[in-house]
Parts: structure tokens; sequence; C-alpha cells
């Protein structure tokens, strides 16, 4: 098998720089809009076969050096008793906010094995037919109390830091209950043979270093820690932490993901050269012409030059414009220019 | 005169730290949303009797130490040809959006005694009523440049940047079109009777430092180059800018506004003693009850203490939802924290 992701994520030395790309199974391709086509997201995840679908796609087109489960970080919120529905281009839509103690008393807590079968067995179907690593992977508990407290995608994040502000005691509940869901969601996957994790604290960047130490820290200590035993790297990812950079590498998590607004060397100095950095090319550039793409994604790998423990991604997920054919000639600039 | 907010922005000694606050006349005011019952922003902004009335608004709840001309950062290219509406709580959108030379082309120079009087007026009007110094404002090329590449608010900006990396000479001249009515719009506004002038690069921090020193710094250049002779303080604001704060400070403005997201005088020390700073507490933080944002502000006081050159004010504008009242406290909680 190709394990040179897994390698990196250990920051053991690698015959190449991995590389793979937040949603390389996504609307940039067209097999993907396909079979999109008429389905709702849920749906599609909720279907075994289909996830191992789409999470195939990218592969069959590139030589990727890890396959990541497709799915939608508000599935385990869904079955825990949140009304969820995703809006194509949009995101995600929370019928009846979380506000007060009662809206965190009908959330329950998830049961893997008893709420996202279809997700374990998309794992498993997945380890038959995978010859590179399986990432599983889940949304982070800030992010998805955002998305429950705001309702929806948010710009501001206001309802969330007035709760976290304002009424300690429901957001650490609404934190312990999703920093559990969390955990065990992630050890499940595991189980089911998820060879690696990503926890995406997709919306994090949003607090200051003051508040993510008080209101959020220690519920990913307590995430990264139960994965801690498991034996798989796990991937700390959000968007705009510059500054909180320190304080994720409290959180535990071996790899650190970052996005495109701090050079690569810079947020690697500020994580500590004993964790691994996965990033950090800005998806926005990928739809310039290939000359721009090429020039941006040689200046991402030099400042990695020489380190182990990079595993070369975007800052963020494919945007939906991407032409295809962009992604594939990365993979290939990554491969050949890295040669060890 | 109340002077204070000027000094400050000299580094001069103050005898309270100032404060006003971005979008401080905004629809968080009940009178406010009266003003704009049934009006559209631009009709608003383009009737000096209503744009006076809007500004003067706090004034007469609060005493802040700056008034900051009510306008929208659009009405200049509006003038210029752009065909922009703008949706109340959406933002700016543009209908034929700016992608080729063409496009480009169509815009013309912004004359601003011929497109813009009604701003002029407004300034004139206001320096009758006002006893705090008057802040004129522009929004800056990259931040107007992306709305009118992407044709209304975007998350990724990936049109605009599909654009400076993929036609060069285009994004040039567009980026030079838009340098200029800047520093002739904010030249215009300071003989008009402004006292200091904003720019608001409000999503510049989508940009690594390597594009924004490329694409749009040199731009910035020569906007505060062109106001450095007027004697009046540049602001310079932009918000997610942890990354380009140094660049900022080369684009030569003497005050640079920052967001929440960094500790205050972490990011001082990124652009230097030697010039001023304006923030920074976290706006979405204005939503929770009264001690919380207390704290939050005597945090902000706290990383200022002792330094000449700070202006209090939010890491970006007020949100609709914040209780007035929490901004009138936070006025008077500013002035007394930090007699001299």
């Amino acid at each position: 098998m190709d394990d040179r992701f897994l390698r990196a994520c250990r920051l053991e030395p690698v015959d190449r720089t991995p590389v793979w790309f937040m949603r390389q199974a996504g609307r940039y391709l067209p097999e993907y809009r396909a079979l999109r086509e008429g389905r709702d997201v849920l749906a599609l995840c909720r279907s075994p076969e289909l996830a191992v679908e789409a999470t195939l796609q990218p592969l069959r087109r590139m030589p990727l050096d890890a396959a990541i489960l497709f799915s939608d970080i508000m599935v385990p919120v869904a079955e825990m008793g949140a009304d969820v529905r995703i809006e194509p281009g949009a995101g995600p839509f929370v019928r009846e906010p979380v506000r007060a103690p009662a809206d965190v008393g009908r959330l329950r807590p998830l049961e893997p094995e008893a709420d996202v079968p279809h997700v374990l067995d998309a794992i498993r179907l997945l380890r038959k037919e995978l010859s590179v690593p399986l990432i599983g992977f889940a949304g982070a508990p800030f992010t998805l109390a955002s998305y429950l407290v705001e309702g929806g995608p948010s710009r501001n994040h206001e309802r969330t830091k007035a709760l976290m502000h304002g009424d300690e005691a429901t957001w650490g509940a609404l934190m312990r209950l999703l920093g559990d869901a969390t955990a065990a969601y992630l050890r499940a996957q595991v189980e089911a043979g998820a060879q690696a994790v990503q926890v995406f604290d997709s919306w994090v960047g949003a607090l200051d270093p003051e508040d993510y130490r008080r209101f959020v820290l220690p519920t990913m200590r307590r995430v990264f820690g139960s994965l801690a035993g498991l034996g798989v790297p796990a991937i700390h990812f959000g968007v705009g932490t510059g500054e909180l950079l320190a304080l994720l590498r409290e959180a535990g998590a071996g790899v650190i993901g970052v996005d495109w607004r701090g050079p690569l060397d810079v947020a690697w100095d500020r994580v500590g050269s004993d964790v691994a950095v996965q990033g950090n090319l800005d998806p926005a550039v990928c739809l310039a012409p290939w000359e721009a793409v090429r020039a941006k994604a040689l200046g991402v790998l030099d400042r990695a030059a020489g380190r182990p423990g990079h595993v070369f991604n975007l800052g963020h997920g494919v945007l939906p414009g991407t032409p295809p054919e962009t992604m594939e000639r990365l993979v290939d600039l990554v491969h050949e220019r890295t040669v060890r």
C-alpha cells in the first residue's frame, strides 16, 4: 500500500510528499454532479454504496495519496435529533436552533453503531477497494455548535459567541455533548477501518485566543485525548487560525492543517517542528490558469522543503468552479517535484 | 473641540483613550432603522440631509470621540458607471461584473466634485454641527474590486483571485482606476472638511502576503502617498489581516485598524510601535450580556495600557442585533478606565 501519507503524518521519511485535497470528492467533478443529480446530500451520505462511489471518484482520475470518506460534518448531529437540511451551494441549516438549556436537552448522545451504521459500512466497503489510506472525519464541536446555534452558515457567529459568553453552563453542556459525540464517532470510524482522522473546525478562526482557550480548547483536548490510544494520525484543521496555532497544538493532534493566509513555514514555526503540517495552497488560486497554480504550489513546496512531515493539500476545500484538470496536474506536480 | 481622537492618531498624549465604532450609525439603532424605513441605502447616501442625520444619530446617544460620515463604500463606483444595488442585510451586488478589459473600460474615472457632490455637501454640513472630528472614508481598491469582479459578496473571492493571477494587465488596470478614484475621493473629502480618513480594505485578509505584496500593495502605497501632504491622519483597516500587518504598515497609513483575532499588543508589535492602532473588541461579543462585554473591553485596554496611539474601536462594524445600551456603556467604560 502507498503509505506515504501515513508516514508523513508521523514525521517519518517519505519517497515523495503525499497529496490529497479537502473536498476532493465534490462539485468540481462532473461525475460527482451526476451522482448528486436529484439527490439530497444527506441521502447520499446515508447510502453506503453512494458514499463509497463518491469517495472513489477522484481516485480514478488522479493518484491521490489518501481517500477521505464522503460525508458531511452534520451527519452525526442530524442523527442526534437536530433537524438539519443541507442547501446546495449554501450549507447546512438547522430548523430549531440551540439557544437554551432545553435545546441542548433535545439532542441525544451519539451511539455510532446504532445511529450512523451507514457511515461505518461505507468505511468497511472502502477498505476493500482502496490501495491508499482512508481518512475518516468529523466536524469539531465549535463548528458544529455554530451551525446549531446560528441555525445556518454565519459570517459573524454572533449568537454562538453570545451564548458562550452569556450562558457558560449551556455552552459547556453543548460542547460536552458534541465533544463526546465527535470522539465516539471518530473512534467508531477507526474501529471500522479508517486509518487516519481529520477534525474540521472550519470556523474556529472566528475566535480570539482567549476565547478559544476558555470555551473550546478543553473539549478539543478531550477529543484528541480519546483518540490517542488508537494508533492513527489525527489531523486538526481550521480556517483563519493564524493566531490560534499554538493553542491548536495544545489540543493534541499530531498534524495541524492550515489555510493559505500565512506562509507554510511561518505556520509550522508557530505549531512547532515536532508536529506535521497539512496545506496550504489557496483553493481560489486553483481557478486561475495553470501557470499561476503551478507557481503558487511550488512556493508551498519550497517552504516545506527539507523537513519531514508535510502533507500537501489546499488551505480549504476544492471550490466548485475548479477545473478537474488543474487538480490532476497538481497531484503530478507535487509528486514530480518532491522525489527524495 | 474634543481632539483626543486626532491626538491619538498622531501618537500624542491624550487625556483619555478616544473611542468610536465602525458602523456606529447603523441598523442596531432604532432611530436609524426608522430613517432607513422604505429607503434604499444608496438613496440615503445621496441625500446630504439624510446622510448628516444618520451620521449624527449615535452622537446624540453617546459621547463618541469621532463621527464618521454615513455612506457606503460602493457610492463612488456606482457613480463611475457600475450598476450597483445594496440589498439590506446582504450587501452590494453589481449587475455586470468586471471580468475582462472591456468591463474595466466601462468604468469612468471619478471626478468627485461632479460625481459625488452630495458626499462633499454632507461633509460641509456636518462640520457645522460637530464638536468632534469627522472621519471621511472610502473602500480600498481590492475590496471594491472584489465586489465588482464577484458581482456581490463572496466567501472565497475566487473570481477576483483568478483575475489577478490569470490576467494581470486587466487586474492592474482595474486597480489603477480604483486607486486613482479612492485617492481623489479621499482628497476631496478632506478638502470639504474631513479631519481624518479611513480606508476600508475589509476583505483583503483573504490574500496571502505574497499576493498582497504583488497585486495590492503598490496601489495602496499610491493611495496613502497621495494623502500624505494633506495633514490628516489616515487609518487603514482590514479584517483577518494578521499575516499582512507588516505589509499594511508598508502601505503607509499612520493608523492601522485591526480585527479581534489577534491580541492588540501582538498586532501592534507586528505593525511597529511608531504607528497608532485602532481596535479591537470582537463585535459579536457585544451581543452578550454587559459583564462579558466589559471584561473583554478591559482586556483590550490592558493590552494598550501605557502606550500612546490607541484608538478604541471594535474589530469590525457594530452588528445589527447589538443592544444600543451596550455601546453607550462601552463608551463610558473606555473613558472612565483610561483617565490619564
